[in-house]
């Protein structure tokens, strides 16, 4: 007989926030970095309903030897009931012996732990005083980046762009009616996203595209941009020849070309999986970031599991400090 | 916030049974021939451990539209430290919404599952009058398989085969000493496998092999084979050509091609995939099973989580009638 830890959507809520996100997929960013860190194959399958989705994802984080797995699932209609569309279930095993260590209801961890990863590369690679910040995209997550990145830049005004300009000018107004937890930004919704990506220091993608929105010679010298949309084959939301014009970063470089923004240019050949570095050597010190002020950096964020092992660990640890958390026999 | 059931190892091993896993296998076995049941891609990862496993295996079971997953784990030095090598953790999915409803640790149920299969295939595929059975391997599967073959069929001797003789000794008599659980078997273990193989009216094969144990010349016309151990590349424990002259059967042919018995005889070309007869056709009566005295008749179990997920769900069942179970908050 065994024990489980079981971590409610309630105790998430209590426990989580972005510095804890932060500094957890900081170190995820790093551990994948190390020879015996590890992604396994992701399954992808599906329910009975119409484009409903099933991603079981899973991997093990050196140096603790922590294996983990997220289940993903969409739902298409569970709104209709009130529901997220987006499940999200994360068990973690002991490295010892395998066995289930804790399950945690990981739904409001994702938009919170994709937005880290863009805020720890930005943070390493945007212009120290990078402060007009475009998104392109207005959904749950761009409310997550724009949030994330307001915590490590100055940033004085947040341009957003979305195909839809009402989500765009929807998602404006609400961030300004809510200004004083955005630091003091100005947020305005824009229909000329030329003019937009020209003006930004920190362009954000959050887009399920699989075009080009973002054209190379829109873009000036000194940009930073996180492209935080592409996670599987087909999905593009910058101009190949901006990433052969950048420097490049990816959460997991082998990945970013198979599934991440970086796949086009790849297919292309106008960039190479080692002209890639993984952010992780960049936040260690092993290679360097930005090494000018005009330089553009890009980073990809394809998405590792090691991130949700990392958010999860880090709130269990918080949460088993305030004796919280559900221990079960199992 | 929704609610998960826990059903723990004490909960399991409460309400399991034999006949429970018989006919929910049976169910299981049939689902998996309906349109619109699948499994979908295994992912296989490891730990820190060599010779560590994970096995993450998932699936949709129609009608009911349960999605299921289970997460199987191979940690070498449990044993060590007092507990089982092999983990498993099943998790199911709310059809309806995607969202976990019920976490179950699985260890007992492996095993009883697995026999299940080889009974639910020999009841309809065994001659009514079988009464020796080989058991042709001697770890704890063999146990499973022989108690629940005896429910099945009047069986008078069991002979059991192990390349460590001493392994087969050691089940003989711990089975005689316990003969009252096990029906009015003789037990007695051989070190002439061939022999045995040709006084057998039923051969399990329960091994990890990859050559073949079980030649076509000693096996009697009559006789039914359950071949349990392959399930992945390589593995293999009969003849090809025993394979070529039998009645072909399997829990779901495409991976039995794949990964299971038949690989050997499908990549020699001795048998296509259309030759093996899914035993759900027979078990709803649209195949016939055995359709003479003197047929070999072949049941390749490789193995799937459809019967894990039915395995769970009649578990579940019993229990919520009982008002067992934990519910949490989740």
């Amino acid at each position: 007989m065994s024990e489980l830890t079981v971590i409610s959507a309630s105790d998430i809520a209590e426990y989580v926030t972005r510095d804890l996100a932060f500094a957890a997929v900081e170190k995820a960013l790093i551990a994948i970095t190390k020879p015996d860190s590890r992604l396994f194959p992701v399954t992808i399958g599906r329910g009975v309903p119409d484009e409903s989705m099933v991603a079981i994802k899973s991997g093990m984080s050196a140096p603790e030897g922590v294996v983990g797995m997220k289940v993903g699932t969409y739902w298409p209609n569970n709104r209709d009931m009130g529901l997220t569309n987006h499940g999200s279930t994360t068990l973690l095993l002991d490295p010892d012996t395998g066995m289930p260590t804790v399950l945690f209801n990981a739904v409001a961890l994702n938009g919170l732990r994709t937005a880290a990863a863009n805020a720890v590369a930005s943070n390493v690679l945007a212009r120290p005083d990078a402060e007009v910040l475009l998104l392109v995209g207005a959904g749950h997550q761009a409310r997550c980046e724009i949030a994330a990145l307001c915590d490590i830049r100055p940033i004085s005004r947040v341009l957003i762009w979305s195909r839809n300009l009402n989500h765009a000018a929807e998602l404006a107004e609400e961030l300004s009616a809510s200004a004083s937890n955005q630091s003091f930004a100005q947020f305005s919704a824009t229909s000329d996203l030329e003019m937009a990506a020209g003006e930004a220091d920190i362009i954000t993608t959050v887009t399920p595209s699989t075009q080009v929105l973002i054209q190379s010679a829109w873009v000036r010298p000194g940009t930073h941009i996180s492209a935080m949309g592409a996670d599987k084959k087909g999905k593009q939301e910058l101009d190949p020849r901006l990433v052969e014009g950048g420097k490049l970063f990816a959460d997991h470089p082998p990945q970013s070309v198979e599934i991440g923004e970086f796949q086009s240019a790849t297919q292309q050949e106008l960039i190479r999986e080692q002209d890639i570095t993984a952010i992780g050597r960049v936040l260690t010190g092993v290679c360097k970031g930005r090494t000018g002020e005009r330089d553009i950096t890009i980073f990809d964020s394809s998405g590792i599991v090691l991130q949700d092992i990392a958010v999860a660990q880090a709130v269990l640890e918080k949460i088993r400090k305030k004796g919280g958390g559900l221990k079960v026999s199992f």
